[in-house]
């Protein structure tokens, strides 16, 4: 059975799943969710998720949901395939994979998170973005990037010298937040710079960002 | 060399990791860090960590934090030893031990650590609790619950009937929360109820709450 991903190729979560199975030449169909229809607030999707909240892979017996452990999963299950997201032949290296998938989680994304939904999310639904929140969050964003500047002058990469999950999951919100006023922020930052734009190179991020125009939402 | 644990024992984070720890039998010296002498924002914790955050694990040639990403790392490198805490040698139960470390990370900690935070620790530094906070929160931590409520009604532990690091990850935050005044969100939930009793029951559990007393700090 082909995987099935339920979701929407604009949501952040969904495209770091997406971007995973580009990378590892993993066919899936994409199942769309009308989240302005509320359909993922359904009784049918909410025994899939009982969250709520996108993305969804069903892959023959088991479902699965939350975007990193979707990546996880899929990184693993397909490791002889496409690029190693994991570096599963090399334990230290794995772990630092791990290390640095946790700062995205725990020290990036709640840092540019919230400028993304102020600043594109929240027009959509006719309500002012809060510049209070904005303000706090690029403070925030700032210090992180200042680590990562120092970070990648001595590795190519997060975890290393190597392409990873680490990286991979950093794509989605970076794209949209380069879309906004903020994106010096990237581009003064030499190293953090080079790595964004390598990052955004990659064959799959590119076929991962065509799917994710805020504007057609 | 024996695994040096940098932290403090009142930590959420350090616990986290102190529980994977002791689950696995693995020795370890615990290695004090000042917080209150900023000891963790010093060039030298710096080095170890560069988001200066406890806790910081040092084993042979590796340096590793974000203590999610270590006790991934301890209770893979001591798979053969003490509780198997990622179901290793079962390719989906080790998937839903992922999806439900993940909701921890994702869902469960965002609406706790707010609460643990103004509770506790603002009034240590003399600081008054933001009430507003605390509500928002409180009402997050409803809505997950009632998600843990009907998953636990079919499985003992939340990724299956068997103990992994999904639930441990939810020790010392629960442990904390469990002395506020909204207890009772667990107690009237029966089956979270009984899923509380029997993960802070477990003996690595009762080990590492010996070292959690807030007052002490």
């Amino acid at each position: 059975m082909v995987l099935k991903l339920h979701g929407l190729s604009v949501s952040i979560s969904t495209a770091r799943v997406v971007a995973c199975l580009h990378e590892k030449s993993v066919d899936f169909e994409l199942v769309p969710v009308d989240l302005f229809a509320c359909e993922n607030k359904q009784p049918e999707f909410l025994t899939k998720n009982p969250f709520g909240k996108v993305p969804v892979l069903e892959d023959d017996d088991i479902t699965l949901f939350e975007s990193r452990a979707i990546t996880a999963y899929v990184a693993e299950k397909f490791k002889e395939t496409g690029h190693d997201l994991i570096r599963h032949e090399n334990f230290n290296e794995a772990a630092l994979v791990k290390v640095w998938t946790e700062v995205e989680s725990q020290q990036y994304n709640p840092a540019i998170d919230p400028i993304i939904f102020e600043f594109f999310a929240k027009p959509v639904v006719g309500m002012e973005p809060d510049q209070t929140v904005m303000d706090a969050s690029l403070e925030k964003l700032k210090k992180v990037l200042d680590v990562y500047e120092t970070r990648l002058s001595n590795n190519k990469f997060l975890a290393g010298d190597f392409y990873s999950l680490a990286d991979l999951h950093h794509f989605p919100g970076t794209f949209y937040f380069m879309k906004t006023p903020w994106s010096s922020l990237v581009h003064d930052r030499p190293h953090v710079k080079a790595w964004w734009e390598e990052i955004s190179s990659r064959p799959a991020s590119k076929k991962v960002a065509e799917g994710m125009n805020f504007g057609e939402v």
